[in-house]
């Protein structure tokens, strides 16, 4: 699928319990569907350490590279989350008290619970922007092209969601799908990749399933276009049919 | 928790679908833990598609910076297969019929079905060696340091395990964890920081969790040293007795 009509994005999940295996990373899945629905397809992750050297960096190459950077993860007031001063750095301007943030957290807390680790979350980049934490108050924000969000899935969403409106995509990515239960995926090859290659601003996706009920192939034609995308899973619901699969439209069933 | 002990590994998802939010990446969480009991700690994991430039470009960047890289996804015999020869290409090398790989998969076809896209499956990088599949036969493939694995979950994980015994790791990552319900990360912050100084070799790291019977934080201690994750996780349960929490040894139940 050409990119060039797309403002593209990139996903940082920054977190050792990532890499460690402790934590079954929940947040791509969410945000590659929104991105995609929003026009502005996901075209990179990254799972990084919480190591400054390594954020800087990391956040530093792809901002130069895709229309919009999203991170969660290392925005909380412990000594492993450092994902805000490290932005900071990266765009090179202080880390400072962010007057809105630093009054709505003021709010939130008891009187003498607003303490130093707490009054972290309230300093950020010079110049971000806040993103609402309808959850847990603490805000997100976003500088230049980066949009920083929390590592909980539940604030991470929420978030998002505040922002999205903001966020001007291209057209939204459209998907169709057909399966077909004990079709293998290397008798169907050259038929699809022909068919993949009559529809070049489509990208024709072959996904084989093991699931209890049956094993079988998905395949999933995906683009700008929903008269084109059906038209590439009529011609693959044909080559099924041509091989003696039992072709049934839509993902099979979870 | 310093590396210099460690041989580093990098993970490569390669595959639109998990780009698009079609499929729940799986494979993340499962290297992750079996890297970290090897004691070849998973550093840094990307996402990225199938697209060759970036494949390339992404394993040669890579595989110049950590010791051990895999990859899952992207082996299998249809037109968006495209691991194996972006590997090749990687290496400078031909992209050639493997003869072992060929004699394997032409025993496990019916007579006239090892056809043209399944012989991709058996044409792989010049000095690339075999790695056992023992759910579909196709193999995966070791060159130089980079371990190619399908992305199937359950292929996958034969796979990693086939490879297993031949890599070799420093001391296995131990971790040792204590949580408590209802006690705020903004309250333990302070004290958990003075924790972390103490105990320099280890990374302790602070998660909270929402779960419907109740929130609260797990912190847990990693490194290669039993008896100082202990120490460390006990000097945590101090803290956490002192904050006026009930701290409950281990991870909070799933």
């Amino acid at each position: 699928m050409p990119d060039q009509s797309y403002p593209t994005a990139c996903l940082l999940v920054i977190g050792n319990e990532v890499l460690s295996g402790r934590t079954q990373d929940a947040n791509i899945k969410y945000l590659a569907t929104r991105l995609g629905q929003i026009g502005i397809p996901l075209r990179e992750v990254r799972v990084i350490p919480d190591v400054a050297e390594t954020i800087v960096g990391t956040v530093n190459e792809v901002r130069a590279r895709f229309a919009h950077v999203f991170t969660t993860g290392g925005i909380g007031p412990t000594h492993d989350d450092i994902t805000s001063e490290c932005i900071a750095a990266a765009f090179g301007v202080p880390w400072q008290k962010h007057p809105e943030a630093w009054a709505r957290l003021d709010r939130h807390y008891k009187p003498g619970e607003f303490n130093a680790a707490r009054q972290r979350m309230a300093t950020l980049p010079r110049g971000a922007e806040l993103i609402d934490n309808p959850v847990s108050i603490a805000p997100g924000f976003t500088i230049g092209n980066v949009h920083v969000f929390a590592g909980v899935p539940r604030i991470m969403q929420a978030m998002f969601e505040r922002l999205a409106p903001s966020l001007v995509g291209g057209p939204p990515v459209i998907a169709r799908a057909v399966h077909a239960d004990g079709l293998p995926e290397g008798r169907i090859a050259a038929g699809l990749s022909a068919i993949q290659a009559r529809y070049p601003d489509l990208d024709v996706g072959s996904y084989p399933y093991y699931r209890p009920a049956a094993n079988g192939i998905a395949i999933v034609a995906k683009g700008a276009d929903a008269a084109e995308a059906e038209a590439a899973i009529a011609a693959v619901t044909a080559l099924m049919l041509e091989l003696g699969g039992t072709p049934v439209q839509g993902e099979p069933p979870a």
